[in-house]
């Protein structure tokens, strides 16, 4: 054969995967943890704060000293890190400037980067999505290596974000079981068949993350379930065996580390447990705490405990 | 009574609301037409074209140029506008400089601004999108006056920005029943009762759409039905009867206006017409058209068309 069809040119793997990136940083750190980047104005140290409140501008620049100090801090106990771009919106531009900054710092300190952006749109609009966060732009590098994807328009407009990770390798978790309780909302609610509609949603990603699977053995689409969901996580697990669970909830939402070890079963870097508050802004936890070695202190300690429930 | 119980003062509703702005908006302009700003640098006009394809800064710099034109041209006869933020950030914080003088400028123009963003989160998260989008910044305005909002999170998730709403008259519009195919895949999932999952969802909102409804009689929250269901919209417009519906679809996915008439059958604002492409991008279905008066006729025409189909 001198020629293949196109179509499954489009089909190979950029390699390598997300999923056997992470499956090595998790393998070379021990660790699972990824740790949330939630800045907050109120909450920042009060040597960050104090010219920040005059404008936009300065507010953006506490957040990116802030995040890039965290980020040091952590990199030796995590392999991810998950700026929400909820905190950095709120300052507009300005934001989404500190944002390339502690993404492209992040990178730097050898953390993967995984937006936590929650998109969903369809057709050329999801491809302008998929373009923002997980294809190179223009000589640079993604902006992040994975994303947050919200399912609630379907299959086709998953498929933008599919292509992506295929071609240059990055990744993308889809909401399937959140953490809050009003999740039962929409995603509990029972089918004509007896099933909860996020099953139903499961079924519907098994054939896309077959596609995604590199050779780590692990897809590069990954689902999101919440810690604060025990039984869901081992439902997801045997719906998904191969996808990574990204489970959030662990700290501020209640959940611990012991409630998440049925996610794991697939290998040791088949789930990441998400902590965001109790990590970056541990330093509040007591008086006269150095903002920096109270995150680094608290995500050793939840490396270590992540590790151990994971039986890896 | 010295006092009222702070949640009274809190639901206290700000007045005029959303659905009153764009009611008077409608009337004075006879017009149910939004436009939707999606610049795509490939489509843009040459003379944009040029210069811009450098830097994320240049395209950025000929986005808001072709946008503040278009704004120009259609002002008139739109009744607002609905940038889609996805193209903006895909050329990152420049993308989102260029946004924010897009929407100062169709505020100045006399439009109203929808950003589509289909953001969806929780708690603290919701607060900041609800904060980025629908408060005002320091001693500016808000940016945009209403938000497209995802569901699938569940009714606490929608709660930041019901609150937004009521404090500062800005509205949302969610996700009900989208115009792409896939959106069978899950909002039509036949529910243990028979029904499809958006109907549940349209019954989840009719309180909190109550709670937004001004002195025009409609709610602030809206929803979106692709004008490519035609029976879906009279079936969203029975269940929400105070919600204005924002249909997308027409033109260039295929619905014609005919197709959206009975949306309107609560009021001559209580349904909104977005053209996105076979507007903005009017110019290109001729040979030495101007962009503008092209984007402009076609609104206009538009606007007539619709306005006639609405029976009002």
């Amino acid at each position: 054969m001198d020629e293949q069809p196109e179509n499954v040119v489009e089909r190979e793997l950029a390699s390598p995967t997300f999923g056997d990136r992470l499956a090595e940083a998790v393998e070379q750190k021990r660790s699972q943890l990824v740790v949330g980047l939630d800045p907050r104005l109120e909450l920042l140290p009060l040597e960050l704060r104090g010219e920040a409140q005059h404008s936009p501008e300065g507010v953006a620049e506490a957040f990116s000293r802030f995040c890039r100090g965290i980020i040091d801090a952590v990199a030796p106990y995590a392999v991810c890190v998950k700026p929400q771009l909820a905190f950095f919106e709120l300052y507009g531009s300005a934001g989404l400037r500190a944002l390339e900054e502690i993404c492209d710092h992040a990178r730097e300190a050898g953390l993967l980067v995984l937006a936590d952006a929650k998109r969903g749109d369809i057709g050329a609009t999801a491809r302008a999505y998929a373009g923002a966060y997980l294809e190179p732009r223009g000589a640079r590098p993604p902006l992040a290596d994975a994303l947050t994807v919200n399912p609630y328009l379907g299959r086709d407009a998953l498929e933008p974000f599919l292509l992506a990770c295929q071609r240059h390798g990055g990744g993308i978790f889809v909401l399937l079981k959140t953490s809050n309780p009003g999740s039962a909302d929409l995603q509990d609610l029972t089918l004509s068949d007896g099933r909860p509609l996020w099953h139903q949603l499961a079924l519907l990603l098994q054939e896309p993350a077959e596609t995604l699977v590199g050779a780590s053995g692990l897809s590069s689409l990954g689902v999101v379930v919440g810690a604060t969901y025990p039984r869901a996580i081992g439902e997801a697990r045997k719906l998904l065996p191969r996808s990574i669970i990204l489970l959030p909830g662990v700290g501020a939402q209640g959940a611990s580390p012991a409630d998440v070890a049925r996610a794991f079963t697939s290998g040791p870097a088949s789930a990441l447990v998400n902590a965001s508050r109790s990590v970056i802004f541990a330093y509040r936890a007591g008086e006269d705490l150095d903002w920096r070695e109270a995150a680094g202190a608290e995500a050793a300690r939840l490396r270590d405990e992540i590790w151990r429930v994971s039986g890896w």
